[in-house]
């Protein structure tokens, strides 16, 4: 019994992914498949990647990452997989895998070339089922890295801006807004602890005040909050309601945290 | 083998659900784990626990329904797991597990409070995977019911509106709208078969008037219906449209039936 | 251990998915439930035959294909189950499973009559949990054939254009259109074979012009461009956007496309 998840952006709506976990049961009848999300917005390399670096190290070992966010599909991109101390990912080499693996020690990368290892005849617009979905339902099986192809020295790695710590506060941004409109930033609990009492978190757009607390409900419903989210980042809310739509808050937007009780 | 049903507001454009799965199966790589719906609209109890009680005695003896409808989620409520005679419940004690519980026989109710069987360090804003997650998974595991926490004599309950019939008719009102607008009241077969020759479902707020037929398709397309859902709970629709949509229909919206033929 | 997918247009937001489920794993512990979809429009019964006949070929020979997609469920219509030389097929007899048994060898057609297999008492509103899901789970128990009702000769089909080829080009229609904006044909790869030098699609209805290349990004972002799908269909797409949307494109618009180079 392997666990194989799945991470895309091909929506539910149509039999895409379906047709994903038909190839891999046909391979290996006995994979354990658990969607992680197929809303990844179409093309989001950096969404999906932060997707898969907040939920891969809650599955057990051995446990097989399938990431299909692939807008060069087809182009000359490669397709690869990378053996990991306790995991496997699999996907385009675009980037998408390297949050998680950053944390991860490699152990081994291969190139998925091996036509062996591929629904044939391979379409030119869906490598998910024609060469992810089979290179995970073969890794479930136990087969050999060095099976896929050959051995890669390095992959593609997103950028990220770490936080800015000065005397007067932290400077971060919005990493991911979530469907509860749940803004999480890139500063984490780690730099928080450096700041000699945080009192306000500030953003600089807007006019939103952001006590820490511990739990959203700390608050009024209705009010804003800033918790440290399950991943360890700080995290801009509003009890019960979207703190996204309340102050127009996106992706990359500039976060403050002025030190000392104001 | 041991099922668990998952029921949350989570969304499926995030990893919440995900994570939740990669926690259980870590602790049980047997269990079979089936979603009943992740789009309860955020922190509605009430929906969750329809939702619940409307499918939880489908599945077979002995599974394990884990509710996570949770906006109090760290603060003091409590999080509780219910044995019944021929189910377990999970969730947080905020009402949503009770409309499902009420039609059971209760064997015991215990508090999830010991944290060897919690991830650990817990946080304070996803219970869904560091609580209610594990303690779904250890009881799939066979884990004993107060390897938890201590036992409880109650749990809190919802309020529920009875229909009141009178001599010229039943009054109810909207429970739930479905994903294609159709209006399940709380008037039930057994209250319909009270009244002599119901020919009419009048909505006192609008002009729709419903013929009670057997199933949609007794109308032509596009006309009002009355039905007796696959619940057992008078349900006002459209063929193959929108009631709620059309008459503007919301849960609590007050229903009349008028007894005789009109 | 037998696959048993399921197709309807139930969405995920309620409790009918799920509560299917629980009946099938009650009877058929084993099963491995697959979702295709749940999304089809409402009774959209085309739009599940063309997602049904994308995917089934997908999956190890013995699956077992279940569809409700069933305006007409409570009245007349038949229940049927095909077994097919590879697979089994369950569904509402109103022409959803013809598309994709129409590439099958026919073995043996049966109408869904013995109360036995069914759920009781049996709603007239809700046929996916009372009547498709037990006998989908008792064909994957092995029950056969001849226990579920009296044989049958023949079933609903859909009519399907099929697109027009003549000297000066090829026209044919859009099929479907996926959560990207795809725009699938009904011209296939065969067809396109016996143009010569076919270089522009044109959209009679706009002025889209779309070169015909092997992926998507063999043109830049926001460029329309053609691609032989991955199911041997024409499709119309733009790199990274919704040709659906640019071009306000619906299933049955007509899509020319012209021969030589021009």
């Amino acid at each position: 019994m392997r666990i194989i998840t799945l991470t895309t952006d091909f929506g539910t709506r149509d039999w895409f992914v379906g047709t994903m976990k038909g190839v891999i049961l046909g391979i290996n009848p006995r994979a354990t498949l658990v969607d992680i999300t197929h809303e990844i917005p179409p093309g989001d390399i950096r969404a999906a990647a932060f997707v898969l670096a907040s939920s891969y190290q809650y599955f057990p070992e051995g446990t097989i990452h399938m990431v299909v966010v692939d807008p060069g599909v087809g182009s000359g991109r490669k397709a690869i997989v990378i053996q990991t101390a306790r995991y496997f990912f699999v996907g385009p080499d675009n980037g998408v895998l390297s949050l998680a693996v950053a944390a991860e020690k490699i152990k081994a990368i291969r190139s998925l070339e091996n036509p062996k290892y591929q629904v044939q005849p391979r379409s030119r617009t869906f490598h998910g089922r024609d060469l992810f979905a089979p290179a995970a339902a073969h890794l479930a099986c136990g087969l050999s890295m060095r099976s896929f192809g050959r051995a890669l020295h390095s992959f593609k790695t997103l950028s990220t801006n770490a936080p800015r710590v000065t005397p007067s506060g932290i400077q971060g941004e919005v990493q991911y807004v979530d469907c509860f409109g749940n803004c999480i930033t890139n500063i984490s609990q780690r730099e928080l602890a450096r700041l000699r009492g945080p009192s306000q978190v500030v953003i600089t757009k807007g006019q939103g005040r952001f006590p820490i607390k511990e739990f959203y409900d700390a608050v009024p419903a209705g009010k804003p909050v800033a918790v440290i989210s399950s991943m360890g980042f700080l995290e801009i809310a509003i009890n019960g309601d979207s703190a996204a739509a309340r102050f127009q808050i996106k992706v990359g937007d500039r976060i403050r945290i002025q030190s000392g009780n104001r």
